[in-house]
């Protein structure tokens, strides 16, 4: 059984979104406030829950608003409260808290805003003490600066659902709003400052919803990476996309969200890694997080890859399989029969039906025939996902296409996805494909991205496996040496990494000239000589390595190098002069570990040379990781082909070097907290099945 | 005056637009037949055009169609005949189009479909046997299968338009559509066949038409790219831009668009230099192309591309401005005094205003404010363009905020552009974005695309000159070498690159021991020597080429070269051994000539080792080109920052290479039809200031 199968979300939401007694605290029958639209929101929510609703107002006299009960003070509500919801300005807010919580309801929701958001450090102080009163009271906060958005009461769609989670209000909005093009939505939640519950919290609790399909977020930042692993993990288990977008692609973008809501993106790469280990769906805009959402909400898992482009022209059909080919996705031969039966069912003999199908238009004047023209390109079993690009409207065959293209999605067994390519949408067809719910993009290269996503997640989810979390610890021997902070010498970093099965040529460090002619003769003639110490850090740039060293060379090398390690390690800094075999050739890459303030301990790794210097050629991922996450490491570089053998070189030993990255990452796992980077540069990766060779190593601790 | 200015289109198609007199053979009253709403389109679109058309029917006592005079056949239509609309079967095409032929009317339109399309022989000869008849009597013929969206009339929108010119009638369609968009349109010209006139001969037309702004494009493959050349440098110095779809972009489209219209496609990485260099703007999908094209037909010449976005919400504006920000786009932070007024102007004094603007919504709820404030951020002078992105309809303020939107961007004197991100239009706010023609995207990331290209065409706009197209021209005393076929030597090659002012390092052909020994003498040794013949192509490979050879070498390697040599070349194909000066260091890169079949040559540019055969990291520009298109090459290659001096290196000199590559283009001019190809591989490109030389030549003859 997996692991995240049958854990339970960690925060359990079902009296927020479903309770049974709610308190409003300002709620108000006076037409003219806010308040009172805020409350007939709440009172609308609750009646689809069956809850009861308690107004808290301490006017004299008043007994209902809208038909609800009501309280002068929250301590008079009768019985528990499952939310109480806070309609307060910013100057009552903490007293109201303290009065609620006095009460512990299982949640608040706090409308109020002017904290975090402002920037003022008062405010986020206000804040901060909210957050405490209701976590000392074990009452879980939503907001504040939450809106009105959190009480959208959705269609009940048939068939599965998205469930939005923001935080950004404005930013839920077209997504939200693809409810009036069909698409399935159980619930929005924009969480505002998260003093308390965070996107996280809501994605966690959605891997359970089973009226949840997909969860579609807009996030700034995520504040808990550990919680969103295990959500995801379950998610992913579960085969339940998480579709979203996440800002901070550029610097600049960073900065600007930090100033918004005070969300910390962090490492755009770190997080690209990380979304790509969990199967989380990246997307950059609000249209394509709406259109992949709906896509997944409205398909079954995919069956294979196989993707069959159908058109009433063939210039559509070209265009459309070009893009798809330029986008990564397959587009399989149909068999001799299948075209055959095609051009029995219509298709002038002329027209090219080996996919992309052109149907020549003629076809689908008549209804019925393009339905048995898709269902025949269906049957094909090279075809697994049938895309029907529409260009236009044309009044004569709008409606028998779309009537057409609805009652095969609906009755077939295999995806078939609809592209309505023009801008305007005032037109029956149009309307007949949103009524139909045909999973349906707005161009050629939106679907392409979409079913690309589709494709692959489905891929990836048949072979996800949870990477258990272990806890830190320290092989034994090594606690002194890893206590302290700063850089360890070459010597003691390699030392610490060989512990981890990072191999490394025989060496010996030397304090004498004895010790570096002893060693020299051990390890056998030509060495590498290297001054060695913790302060000593750029070797090569300072002249402190000398390579194929022999016999005549061994005492005046070490005397040099002795000198000048001195010089530039100080007393403090300065250990030996190290004296390594030499090792063999192979090609050079690096692999690295840094600790990443947000995710943990991240594994780099690179071609060497150019590759990483100028090209920034670059993969990696956050541990733990699998071992199919560090084959994706090493295939995803530019540089790849090298390894594999090009320009007249031997494929090297990529099963070993990805042995290594997992070591590696393992000895992330392990160090931890202790670690601030590793750098095993270069790394000698040899031919196949004669291993790899770490030819030095820097090992900074935290 | 600039070359392109002055210079009037190829071919005057005025009367093809404007005719006086239409005659339309097969035209009928019958109103079961298709024809019958063709020869009504004809009818209408002739009525725009107050131009008399005679009905070609020979039905007796048939007197008038729907008004219009009927004639038996076309050699009774009265006087001359400007255009001749044939709408008759594939059987009696050729036998009417000869006798239209004899009435020489300026154009024939030919509707009539299954000639080259249908991959039948057959029927490609018969297309070729109605193109002679009309080249024959110098009529101009348009089509076969052309379709009745030639003949669409498109409302008379205020404004400046776009021209649409496609290769696929269905293509066409989203963007002839985007009229319901309030976008001005002249004409659709779906090209069919092209047996005659081409889609290059439409856009060389529309430079000159007053009433077109831009050109937009859908095409498979270009035909003429002489004419294109000629049309697109008039294009660029008129400020027209050229918009287009060009499939392709894989092998598998390019293959399928072969099937479908027998558009060659061609290299799709030559397009794309080809299209830089003209400033054509190409973008991959319909959407793009009526958005692009629509943008340009909004927006006066871009006054700079500092960007500001306005926003009614700040995770909106942050969103965008971190699309924008990784979109390549600019956007300066706003002076303190426009903060200060937009505070003024009532924006809370918490919210972010520096760029992108978070007007915090509030502002938007009272007419007015919105524009004041749009025009406030205008005012800045760090600002010349305004995107105002808008997520979704909000009920209680879309119809202000729009209007507010549409009267600032008709009073601003800098281009203002609305984002529409919701995927709902149904709303009055849209709808008053729309009416009010503002520059229009559906998503962010559209914008960013189109607003980036925007910017970018006119900035290549500003400092475009046409290149002249030279006439052929072999150096003299070249042109027996060059009159055969296949490669040249070495020294050959280099002989002939030298006339082009391609430096190489001295050398001397030898044929004997002795005059290898002497040019030792002379170059100083040591050199490089190398077996070298027409036949001797992978020298290093074969071991034919020896660095560093000194006086005691120099006999005993010219023998071992000289038996290699006979051996890799025979008799032919063996020069001799050419010892050469050793050349000094400097990064090495690549510099070669393809003379491309549709193109004509073209210069390719990469750095040296990995990057041309690993990372095929390559840059190309069709011949002739600038010094500019010199410069570009050289700086888009992701290995350039190796020659601005990364990793420790002095800067190249890369003035030097972009001379070279400015005397290749030359070359290949002047070479042109004798050339197959041209490789200068490596160049070495020293620090700067000392130049740059060739160590390897290899000239293919055509």
């Amino acid at each position: 059984m997996e692991a995240g199968v049958t854990s339970k979300a960690e925060t359990d939401l079902t009296l927020f979104f479903h309770p049974r007694t709610v308190a409003v605290v300002g709620a108000t029958d006076n037409q003219k406030h806010g308040n009172y639209f805020l409350f007939k929101k709440v009172l609308a929510r609750a009646a689809v829950e069956n809850a009861t609703v308690y107004a808290v107002n301490p006017r004299a006299g008043l007994k209902e608003i809208e038909g609800a009960p009501v309280v002068p003070t929250i301590a008079d509500v009768p019985g528990d409260i499952d939310l109480a919801v806070l309609m307060v300005n910013k100057e009552r807010i903490e007293q109201i808290l303290i009065e609620t919580c006095a009460r512990t309801p299982k949640f608040v929701i706090v409308f109020t805003a002017g904290f975090r958001e402002t920037g003022v450090p008062e405010d986020a102080a206000l804040e901060e003490r909210l957050a405490q009163i209701a976590r000392n009271a074990g009452v879980r906060l939503f907001g504040p600066n939450t809106n009105v958005n959190a009480l959208e009461i959705f269609p009940n769609l048939p068939g599965p659902k998205l469930a939005l989670v923001t935080q950004s209000g404005h930013q839920g909005r077209p997504v939200a709003q693809g409810v009036e093009l069909g698409v399935g939505i159980t619930t929005w939640v924009p969480t505002g400052n998260e003093a308390d519950l965070q996107a996280e919290d809501f994605i966690d609790y959605f891997v359970d919803d089973d009226e949840v399909a997909v969860i579609a977020c807009y996030i700034e930042g995520f504040k808990d990476v550990a919680k969103l692993r295990r959500a995801a993990e379950r998610a992913a288990v579960a085969g339940k996309p998480i579709v979203l977008v996440k800002i901070g692609r550029t610097e600049e973008g960073a900065r600007m969200a930090a100033s918004h809501t005070g969300h910390l993106t962090g490492s755009d790469a770190v997080h690209d890694a990380f979304f790509k280990q969990l199967g989380m769906i990246r997307v950059d805009d609000l249209d394509e997080l709406l259109d992949t959402a709906a896509l997944f909400t409205r398909l079954p898992r995919a069956p294979g890859d196989g993707i069959c482009v159908y058109a009433i022209s063939g210039g559509t059909g070209t265009h459309m399989a070009d893009l798809a080919a330029a986008g990564g996705l397959r587009l399989p031969r149909l068999s001799d029969e299948t075209q055959a039966k095609l051009h029995e069912l219509g298709i002038a003999d002329y027209l090219t039906v080996s996919n992309p199908v052109d149907n020549g238009a003629q076809p689908v004047r008549t209804p019925g025939v393009n339905r048995a023209l898709i269902e025949a390109c269906l049957e094909d079993p090279a075809v697994d996902i049938l895309i029907c690009p529409i260009t236009g409207i044309l009044p004569s065959m709008s409606k028998i296409v779309a009537s057409d293209i609805v009652d095969a999605y609906r009755s077939a067994k295999k995806p078939v996805i609809v592209i309505w390519g023009s801008p305007v949408t005032d037109d029956e067809g149009y309307r007949i494909l949103v009524e139909g719910r045909v999973p349906m993009f707005r161009s050629f290269k939106a679907c392409v991205a979409g079913v690309k996503r589709y494709v692959d997640y489905w891929r990836f989810q048949e072979s996800f496996a949870v990477e258990q979390v272990t806890q830190p610890r320290i092989p034994s021997g090594l606690e002194t040496m890893l206590a302290g902070s700063g850089a360890l010498s070459e010597a003691d970093s390699a030392m610490v990494a060989s512990h981890f099965s990072v191999p490394f040529p025989r060496s010996a460090l030397c304090v004498t000239e004895d010790q570096a002619a002893d060693a020299l003769t051990k390890l056998g003639a030509p060495v590498v000589m290297k001054a060695c110490g913790p302060a000593i850090l750029h070797k090569s740039d300072l002249g402190l390595v000398k390579v194929g060293v022999g016999f005549d060379d061994v005492v005046p090398v070490f005397r040099l190098l002795d000198r000048k390690g001195r010089d530039a390690g100080g007393e403090a800094g300065y250990e030996g002069v190290l004296v390594q075999e030499l090792a063999p050739e192979g090609e050079e890459v690096i692999v690295g570990l840094k600790n990443d303030p947000q995710f943990g301990p991240v594994v780099l790794f690179g071609l060497g040379g150019i590759f990483v210097e100028v090209l920034k050629d670059v993969s990696m991922r956050v541990c733990p990781l699998s071992r199919r996450d560090a084959e994706e490491m090493v295939r995803e570089v530019r540089g790849y082909p090298l390894l594999e053998g090009a320009r007249g070189r031997s494929a090297a030993d990529v099963d070993a070097l990805v042995d290594l990255i997992c070591n590696v990452a393992r000895m992330g796992m392990d160090l931890r907290e202790r670690l601030e980077e590793l750098d095993l540069n270069p790394v000698r990766v040899r031919a196949r099945g004669e291993g790899v060779i770490a030819l030095d190593a820097l090992l900074v601790r935290a």
